[in-house]
């Protein structure tokens, strides 16, 4: 087991109406004057945004709006808010939304306090030394964004979707009223649930280091994903299935399965944010594209791990019954996992790799993925 | 799934030598004035105290020393502490121990910041509104201590063994180093591997919700503890087998078995409090006699769990192979499984279950466990 530090020090509050305590959760804090940041509205259509601005109001804590932050956030989104915070005195972020409001509300929590461009983080041109403290209400489950320090975000001039990672961008509190959820789309239900199986997989695949533990971790997190996605899949509003497969989401990506491990990799996320960044396709669905291309191709560098993954998640300890296995399921609850599927033409590869292979160089694995690498796996989906 | 709040703010620093910037993490708090807290002097033996002093003294950390905890920690201890915290105007307490050290640090962090006497919090009587913060150096695992603001003390003048739960004496900071707890004896590490079976299956069994993932994760837990087990009694300095049990313990009893579920009770340790605080017996050791007699008497109360648990743990669906099971492999890395082999006369099981019976009634379930009940359970001990 490698050495590892773990520190999670963001607080779920999960629970039918909870949102209506947001304001007291942010006054308990210390905080009198927040950005709220939003999507594309939703969330006023739903009523919700009401609930959050009376729970505000109610507790006494000043607020500045901000909606219009898209799937795939944009960086130009990023630096409006900014500057907001900035000239208003913002203590505090409130990201109402999915993982695109939240990884948009870390980033601008940590421009705020910075004095030169947010960007420098992505491009590791500097470290975030301090942030506004970060608050949530999530209305989809995927991301695991309300418990992680993790960010994504796309430089909409320079094309690039580069991520940061750091603790001081965790949420202080994040609120998950699995009602909330259940009003997200059987389609994005099915990439939400791609997206978790994503992170478990990465590392539980490439590490060179990984216990027998943390691989019991990920089993049970895929295969509760894939029990309650195929429960809400037939009955929408399953309460227990939904709150279920958003806090199993959570776990997924809150730090507990890399715990201990050693040398694990991200590649289906490199490559796929080259999709969504050249194409804007939704996350989920660039994943469940190039997860089982990405998986025919690696199979023979960790065989034993592919046996046990086909055993474990499909009673089958063929490596290829595996891979079979998980593509079929992604085409079953609705996943697209071809390119053709998501409109991306063949001759799209080369710049795909391109970009993805600019990332691979940020994220430090660039001897393990070099363009022509990527390319071909490309040629797989 | 039922509404709940998951906070561990705890930070892990898990690995070789860490132990030696103890200081630097202290210092990292603000802290100037420790009280350093620990057991029986295995620490002195060992030479670990010399290098925390080191520590200590590097980053300038002024402190009071204290030893003589001892397994089921008393009270008169804990009290002594608290007035050496007040006169000396100490500002954290480092445990550096095993569970019952940390367990004492507690109470005394939480006794420190009270006017009035600590036993107060656990009888209920008052509630921990404030804390000195705690951290540890941990020379054994098992209790999960390390990661939990839970902590059994033994009222040395009534013999009620209560407890209390506060995430303000959450540690702030505990660092495993897994090199420090493979001096452990074989006999130790059985008693540690029983309690965070017991940590487990206590809610596992008696939940009235209990979602399949927090069976998953459980099962999980156990089959990792059992695997690890098996590997450091044929070879106990395997250090990656004895820092997987250390984090894998961990997650026994850090707040992400319960999390969702409702109704669970803790009947076994319940009944165990009162052994250990009858006749001073090891934890673990008086854990591994009542469990298999609670399982049996248990049993039809949730048979579905009872034949998941043996189909999971012992694959066989049959509930009885799953209690035999354990019972067996109590007996197999040498655990005690009868009264007779922790010397408790039969004719002591009136006396144990009035005392036992007392812990109900602060527990909250007096109902559910009268005397004669618990009387009943331990005649199959």
């Amino acid at each position: 087991m490698e050495d590892f530090t773990y520190y999670n020090p963001t607080k779920i509050e999960l629970g039918r109406d909870k949102e209506n305590n947001i304001g007291e959760y942010i006054a308990d804090a210390g905080i009198k004057k927040v950005l709220l940041l939003y999507g594309m509205g939703s969330i006023q259509k739903s009523g919700l945004y009401e609930r959050i601005i009376a729970s505000l109001k109610k507790a006494k804590i000043e607020f500045e709006v901000l909606g219009g932050v898209v799937s795939n956030p944009l960086l130009s989104k990023v630096n409006e808010a900014i500057k907001i915070a900035k000239d208003k005195k913002i203590e505090a972020v409130l990201a109402v939304g999915g993982g695109s409001v939240v990884d948009s509300a870390k980033a601008i929590a940590a421009g705020a306090k910075y004095d030169s461009d947010v960007w420098d983080f992505f491009i590791h041109k500097a470290q975030i030394k301090e942030a506004l403290p970060v608050f949530t209400v999530m209305t989809l489950s995927a991301a695991a964004s309300e418990m992680n320090g993790n960010s994504v975000v796309m430089n909409d001039e320079t094309l690039q979707k580069y991520s940061i990672a750091s603790v001081l961008v965790n949420p202080v509190v994040s609120v998950i009223n699995p009602e909330l959820i259940a009003t997200v789309s059987k389609e994005y239900l099915a990439y939400s649930a791609v997206d978790v199986i994503s992170h478990c997989i990465e590392i539980y695949f490439t590490a060179s280091v990984h216990p027998n533990f943390n691989s019991r971790i990920v089993e049970s997190i895929i295969l509760s994903i894939m029990e309650t996605t195929e429960i809400l899949l037939e009955d929408p509003d399953n309460y227990d299935a939904r709150a279920e497969f958003a806090w199993v989401a959570i776990q997924g990506l809150n730090g507990l399965t890399p715990a201990g491990t050693k040398g694990g990799t991200f590649p289906n996320h490199m490559i796929e944010h080259s999709l969504s960044a050249l194409y804007n396709v939704a996350h989920g669905a660039g994943l469940a594209v190039v997860i089982p291309a990405w998986m025919k191709w690696y199979k023979g560098q960790n065989i034993s791990q592919f046996k046990r993954f086909a055993k474990e998640i499909f009673k089958d300890s063929d490596a290829d019954k595996g891979i079979e296995g998980l593509e079929s399921w992604f085409k079953k609850i609705g996943a697209p996992t071809t390119l053709e599927e998501l409109n991306i033409p063949r001759d799209a590869i080369d710049a795909i790799a391109l970009n993805a292979s600019e990332t691979a160089k940020v994220w430090g694995f660039s001897e393990l993925y070099p363009k022509e690498t990527i390319a071909h796996i490309l040629q797989k989906a």
